[in-house]
């Protein structure tokens, strides 16, 4: 069971590592400046956390300037809340801004960066930020001709891929949360449910959390892939009525203060198909070598080499990658997009790393998913999630 | 009480008459093709939905073929169960393509687009869809040296302003949801609760939905800000009990197949404070004054001024807007991107346009919000949510 949740995961301390860390790599690539868009590298840094990621807003970081965060105005109002920055670097713009095609609240950033002068150099952008939409990397572009725009790719990402003690805590709770969300969707399951209120039962305890451990709003919804479906992952719910007989795959997150540990199993509504029996044997097996093979020291290309002989052997394949690295989450991702577990990913792993090892086989017809939410060790792995390692079987009525 | 969920809202007829509508406006804008990218106008045009958004896909448009959609393969093959599209205009790039920084899927999409002959003429892209990263843009532009790239801003938004019969009644669904959800979370605001349960109680109620009527997921999720915290919008929820004496705002959706209507209700713990009290009599009087005037034929900005006017006599003044249009949405915002209701939007109401009519005052260390969902119709506004329009105040104790 966690701890309770009274410390504080980014104090002073934490932060300022935090950034240290950020801006060892923008040396590293040889930047001055990045624009930080990701909610989650935004969230990372300063603390900052509220849903205002869907207008522009950018946090700035220099390696010659304190950083500068710039948001809708109605947002900037009650910012220092969460971030741990200054009044005076947290900058708000208008509101006639919003929506227009004929100016962009960029065209303001770039203008406050320059009165100053904080808009030269060679400055990264995040690429494949969700939230860096075409018109702000362009108004970006043409409001700072004194910059060389370079894309930073995912360097913030990639510093948050090693948690810290404080974050590793966060994720145990996250866990936990996971756990219980599924014990309550499991327990919904039965002939005649609809989909929605298997949902439902889900989602209140992703918000509620467990015992003292509150939680907070996943990343991803409650994913609910159910019978024919079941060979394609990412379908959310509707009214449809489970039947007996059919299976249901469940991937879910759970959530506490922003970090996410997620976790799928799938439930069969009485006895399984032999071909889905045999195939969530073979991926349960394949779970626990996987699980076995995540030491620090080894590199993941290595762990998936084993898993793939695993399923080779069975008469399985998957093309999927059979993971990725975990923490920080906000819609629409709980994935870091740094580590994939697959067979071309050279990274050595170090304790501290966070993974979502998921075992998703999706077939043509049917399908099963097995995951666990894990954070490597200084030996063995450590399993955030706890639910049966197997296709669940639920009475058919 | 909206009828029962049966008839299918999105018959080939329906699609057939968005997607020439979406060619209509693409011939006045001059494009031969639109890449759409935005989930809600994907889901518009094709019906398509499932939660694989996060990866770059994309809907290709053009006067001149059927369109075409290119994602990731592992969504590619279960896209048929919601897209109307045939199997072969649905393409999937390989696995292996997912989070490089040395290779892109849209370079993969670009090829495949010019192989097809579908890569040259004047091709709009959505430069303020949260969806279309950076480097999928600027892969395009690499991938597509025959075509001239140009903003359509947001065209097939603007498509979507007025709903027809059978989006009317989905958002009628919508409005019963956001109802319910909303005197669940009402219910449950008392002295020492925490924040999270209240969250709960809407969550669970959002996915359940409310009699025959399902529920699915809002694109954003419940917002609380409360007691001084309730002068910034945006906040989302935390283990923070709350406590007698404060107020604390709810700003929710309910959602029914996408269809998305929001509500906002201000709940005091007890008798509120003159100030508060003061600002939400003006508020829901204000309110009542807007929805009398939201009648087809007159102009947005009018509308706002006789609601600047009833502020300013009262001695307030709301620098945000006052609300914006509704109708399908996805994380992370359940606006259209269009009609915003603010003093410089000319904008002629129409029948069939929805709208989200938010009066939220956020003032220093308090505020009040007061909304509701509505319908332009021939005549009245068709207002969608159904809660007591005034400031809601709950027993301390």
């Amino acid at each position: 069971m966690p701890g309770t949740p009274t410390d504080p995961p980014s104090g002073a301390t934490e932060l300022g590592r935090r950034l240290e860390r950020t801006r060892e790599r923008m040396r590293a690539q040889g930047l001055d400046g990045l624009l930080v868009v990701d909610p989650a590298n935004l969230h990372y840094l300063t603390g900052y956390d509220a849903w205002s990621f869907y207008m522009p807003q950018v946090l700035l970081v220099r390696l010659d300037a304190e950083p500068l965060l710039v948001m809708r105005a109605m947002d900037a109002t009650g910012a220092h809340r969460s971030a741990a920055l200054p009044a005076d670097r947290i900058l708000g713009y208008p509101e006639s801004l919003v929506h227009r095609t004929d100016a962009h609240p960029f065209d303001w950033a770039a203008a406050e960066l320059r009165a100053r002068g904080l808009g030269g150099g060679r400055i990264g952008y995040e690429g494949e930020a969700h939230f860096l939409t075409v018109r702000s990397f362009l108004a970006l572009r043409e409001g700072l001709p004194g910059a060389e725009l370079v894309d930073a790719h995912d360097l913030v990402n990639w510093v948050r891929l090693v948690k810290s003690p404080a974050e590793l805590e966060l994720m145990r709770r996250a866990g936990a949360v996971a756990s219980a969300a599924m014990r309550a969707g499991v327990a919904a399951v039965a002939p005649g449910v609809r989909q929605a209120d298997v949902a439902a039962a889900i989602a209140q305890v992703q918000a509620s959390g467990v015992g003292e451990v509150v939680g907070d709003y996943p990343a991803i919804v409650p994913m609910l892939p159910t019978g024919e479906s079941a060979d394609t992952p990412h379908m959310t719910w509707s009214g449809r009525r489970l039947a007996a007989g059919e299976a249901v795959s469940i991937e879910l997150a759970g959530a506490h203060r922003r970090y996410h540990a997620p976790l799928a199993r799938t439930v069969a509504l009485g006895r399984p198909t032999p071909e889905l029996a045999r195939l969530a044997a073979v991926t349960a097996e394949g779970l626990e070598l996987v699980l076995d093979a995540l030491r620090p020291g080894r590199a993941v290309e290595e762990v998936h080499a084993g898993w793939r002989a695993h399923l080779a052997r069975a008469g399985y394949e998957k093309a999927s990658r059979l993971g990725y690295s975990i923490g920080i989450g906000y819609p629409p991702d709980w994935g870091e997009r740094t580590v994939s577990v697959r067979q071309d990913d050279p990274t050595v792993l170090e304790p501290g790393m966070c993974l979502h090892v998921i075992a998703g086989m999706w077939m043509q017809g049917f399908g099963c998913e097995l995951s666990e939410s894990v954070a490597i060790g200084e030996g063995a792995v450590e399993v955030l999630t706890d639910a049966p390692r197997e296709l669940i079987v639920r009475e058919a009525g």
